[in-house]
């Protein structure tokens, strides 16, 4: 029943020769790795609007040159990552460029920020849409935990069922933002061409703070969110179509085009109409309302914004399974990350994303406000090391490519860039909640270490190295049966245990006093020639008996014999019947198998169920 | 660490031959048994009142005969349950006299009743006292369902260091109760006497209903509840000192006429003293508050009132583990209820108890009114099978006892007053909640009788009746041993089984294609004589390659022999390495044990672990 359930809900197992064809076309690719980075727009729009208007329309002049700064940022990292596409076409990303070139540690710096990065961008994406949702319905803010906990549900099951059908839901509203917005600019450009421009000077309140440098610079900072998720393509190179290089690196030009031309877009036209928003109103849907009055158009807009925030989460879906995929194959996270679930997708990576993302949706109240100052220090953690990682990458080809040089230079003024960025975003934010991740990001770290040494050590004493091949036979044995009574579930572990040994005893725990001289005299109509050794347990435990016995014998017999436990154990026919029985046998097997052992041999034990039939 | 935890908390583990030696004495059972009886005096007052304040003063002067009335059915069903005492010295009170006496589905009507009264007395008491307590420090309200909850852990926990400690931690505040309450009387005696009475038409507001017979029935069925809590003695008689039936029979009459005179003389006092209630007052403040004035002596005794409610949930920790032991004793409930924990007491009976009363604080929020309509169904309907049960009794027994007929004629009235109640309550509480206990009812007998035909099954099952005592030896043994690699971790794995038969053949799952070459040439360097079987697993399961290839070896070798499977399982260091692996072992044994077969015989699992040292 339960597994009807489950390929109802992500389909039917695939098997694995299917591995290749499920990959993504371009237009796919770009609906399933570009929401993250366009929607960022429309809180990185915001926030520089909000960062100059203090300063009064000397603040907003600058609006559009540092659009355009951040812009050229903008090309500058995706030349970056184009180039980190070509030279690592098995994706990895931040994490593989830090760690190749850079080293073990930065490498797993970036690999921590990027998975905290992802988590983040879920649940900012998803609260973020819901609020957007609810400003436009506001009977639904207070249910908004739940709806985000809805569509997350929707979007975790979405990914199980495998990329090409993600691709295909998720291209919609990602097709639906791009044609709506882009003949919205279209027109914008029209206007401010047959209008002429209006002065910011004739509109901007007048400035309550001086324009400082330190206003612009973090002005600048927080505008660099735009940037987030463009690393996301570069990442998922291995999910694209065979040439998977040129494809992903097709797309992610496309993608920072697109991106581009959105950006200083509207911040140009923001800039040049002289768009002044309402207290509770965002600047981009003051820009859309002005173009388009509040009609139908209007509500299109907002609506598509909404959509995209949505799914933006997806994102995070498509890049944290395979980083965390690479991580465990580099034995950095438990191997079970590595596992192709029923669809050929990361099933644990996927659910524990979605756990996660649910657990800080909950936690945060389904309030992205709160969440956001916690999301920048990451990204910009990654992209530093990536490009220095690209610096590095260029020196070391020095002989190979003659580029080297300029090569060097962009990706140099990118890292210097972006770290200028780090440092601003994490300083002005730090008691906002950046501390949060500056504390996070060293426990990644040392649990990735931890994992590691654990599979280094597994490794080594796992390994045949210096074992002669011709092995020794095992010692003769002695077999222990507990008992519980004399019955049918006992019969085949007693015939088994004397099919393979002459040395059997049978071991009865004495729960209730008096139990053992019954159970004796029975046990003697039975099985006269195997002796039973009773043992009493005051305290009413059975393993405690037991094991002492055990080890006592073991003591006693040190002539080289090993000692193994045969279990009889029923099984009952349905499965709430367990509930009803004590367990006994699962928890001897347990002690037995877990239990460090300090002399011998450890526990062998056979276990010899006898089937209940209703 | 979490065996220390546990012992802190609930003491170290007894010797069962210490059993005899944890009796209650008469003062200590009489705190342990008797809260839940007296504390429901402060509710059933008020319900007295509420009902007849209706009626203005012609509504309020019944209020008297009433309490007599109630006060005579208290003391006939003390006098049933006296007689049940003696005659059912191995306690069970209704569950086991309706049951001998009225047959198996009676007494396991009037068990299911019993139990869920048990877990609503604990659950009504402890949110009725934390709503006293929050009636006099408001500030508490709003953390009622916490505070409640933290009760219950210690309430639990007391329980589960066992019965006398538990007699000496509850003895407080019974007495507490009873020293308060008694002087309160005696001083309103005199009062009454020195100053007269205070007629009550003087004081009563004015009827807004007509003051009918259904009026009175009601009112007198409502202040019924009263009686709740009576039969927690005849169900503990075993926990009594020896002899457990005199002491227990004195205990009882003792505590029914401490609650009598409580009852009969508040009631009485009330009446006679004229005494109305201020509309968010209860009437025995009001009572009290007129004796006492406001200052101390009134804050002592609501003080005592909130935590004699709040220990009456203690009586269900004394009666559901022990009438849950009983009906797991007769293979009504799972074995696992008969258990004796560390410290002699019932553990299972007490943590199932403290969990469900738990969840049902959580889920009607603190709020013991939304409680209380389903609380009285079910113990009137235990009443009644439980008196019906004795007037069958005293039949059955006429020729031994002389005083049959008068004892039946007790119990006979006792029955139909309790049956007439039970009807009142049921029908006009139906809507309010008592619906739900009608449905649970039957849903909990089905379920007592689905285990008891399990039990029954099993032991049918397990008799070794009619089988020969000449048992054959089992046949000769193939092996299987599924292999992950050639590693240490199998070297033991491949002795064992070499040691025990000739016939070993070795699995490999071939989850990458072309693994298996990579596989087969390292295995023959070190098992040549070994076969090999690498078995393609399209669908990366491991579990079903494996069983459809046992399942077909078995139709091939239809010789006789017997397939057993030996595992090689390593075992991690620390329990949390166990996260970074994949449980593979975990999973194929579960497959194998709990697997029904059609063919062959049930699977033998040999389980030969390796523990890893770091």
């Amino acid at each position: 029943m339960l597994s009807k359930l489950k390929s109802a809900l992500i389909g039917t197992p695939l098997p694995t020769q299917q591995l290749g064809e499920k990959r993504l076309n371009k237009i796919r690719a770009l609906a399933a790795f570009s929401p993250d980075a366009l929607s960022s727009i429309a809180y990185a729009n915001q926030e520089i609007y909000l960062g100059l208007l203090v300063a009064g329309s000397a603040g907003l002049g600058l609006a559009w040159p540092i659009g355009v700064a951040i812009t050229a940022l903008l090309a500058m990292v995706a030349l970056s990552y184009f180039q980190t596409i070509q030279g690592y076409p098995s994706g990895g990303g931040s994490y593989v460029v830090a760690r190749e070139n850079l080293g073990t540690l930065p490498g797993l710096v970036a690999a921590g920020a990027l998975l905290i990065d992802y988590l983040l961008t879920a649940a900012v994406s998803l609260t973020a849409g819901v609020e957007a949702i609810a400003s436009a319905f506001p009977a639904l803010y207070k249910i908004r935990v739940e709806i985000a906990l809805v569509l997350l549900f929707l979007i975790t099951i979405a990914n199980l069922r495998g990329l090409r059908e993600t691709g295909t839901l998720m291209a919609i509203p990602v097709y639906l933002f791009l044609f709506t917005y882009f003949p919205m600019l279209v027109y914008g450009i029209i206007v401010l061409f047959t209008h002429g421009r209006v002065p910011i000077t004739t509109v901007a309140p007048s400035a309550t703070q001086p324009l400082t440098l330190f206003l612009i610079l973090h002005t600048f900072a927080t505008g660099c969110t735009a940037l987030t998720g463009v690393e996301a393509i570069s990442n998922g190179v291995p999910a694209f179509k065979s040439p998977e290089s040129k494809n992903a690196g097709r797309t992610l030009i496309v993608m920072a085009i697109l991106m581009g031309i959105l950006f200083a877009g509207s911040i140009g036209l923001t800039q040049y109409l002289g768009i002044i928003a309402a207290p509770h109103e965002t600047i981009l849907s003051a820009l859309a309302r002005r173009l388009l009055g509040s009609g139908l158009p209007y509500v299109v807009i907002q609506f598509s914004t909404m959509l995209i925030l949505a799914v933006a989460a997806n994102t995070s879906f498509a890049g944290f399974p395979r980083l965390a995929a690479i991580l465990a194959q580099d034995g950095y996270l438990p191997r079970q990350f590595t596992g192709l679930g029923d669809r050929l997708v990361f099933a644990n990576g996927i659910i524990s994303l979605s756990v996660a993302t649910g657990i800080l949706i909950i936690i945060f109240g389904g309030t992205s406000h709160l969440l956001i100052p916690l999301f920048a220090v990451g990204v910009f953690l990654a992209f530093t090391l990536s490009q220095a990682g690209m610096v590095r990458h260029w020196w070391r080809e020095r002989r190979k490519n003659l580029q080297w040089l300029p090569k060097s230079i962009i990706n140099g003024i990118g890292a210097m860039a972006t770290f200028a960025t780090l440092l601003i975003v994490g300083i002005s934010k730090f008691r906002e909640g950046a501390w949060i991740i500056v504390l996070l990001i060293p426990i990644f770290v040392i649990a990735f270490l931890r994992i590691h040494q654990h599979y280094q050590d597994v490794g080594k004493q796992l390994s045949l190295k210096g074992l002669p091949p011709n092995l020794k036979p095992l010692p003769p044995l002695r077999l222990v049966v507990p008992v519980s009574g004399v019955h049918r579930g006992i019969i085949e572990a007693m015939d088994f245990a004397q099919s393979i040994s002459k040395n059997v005893t049978a071991i009865y725990i004495e729960l209730e006093p008096g139990a053992g001289e019954k159970m004796r005299k029975e046990w003697n109509c039975w099985w006269p020639d195997i002796p039973l050794v009773i043992l009493p347990s005051p305290f009413r435990s059975i393993i405690r008996p037991l094991l002492d016995y055990l080890d006592e014998d073991d003591r006693k017999h040190n002539d080289g014999t090993l000692a193994a436990v045969v279990l009889p154990e029923f099984i009952p026919a349905r499965w709430w019947q367990a509930l009803l029985h004590n367990q006994t046998s699962l928890l001897i097997k347990t002690a037995l198998l877990y239990r460090r052992r300090t002399i011998g041999f450890q526990r062998i034990v056979i276990d010899v169920p006898y089937h209940l039939k209703k």
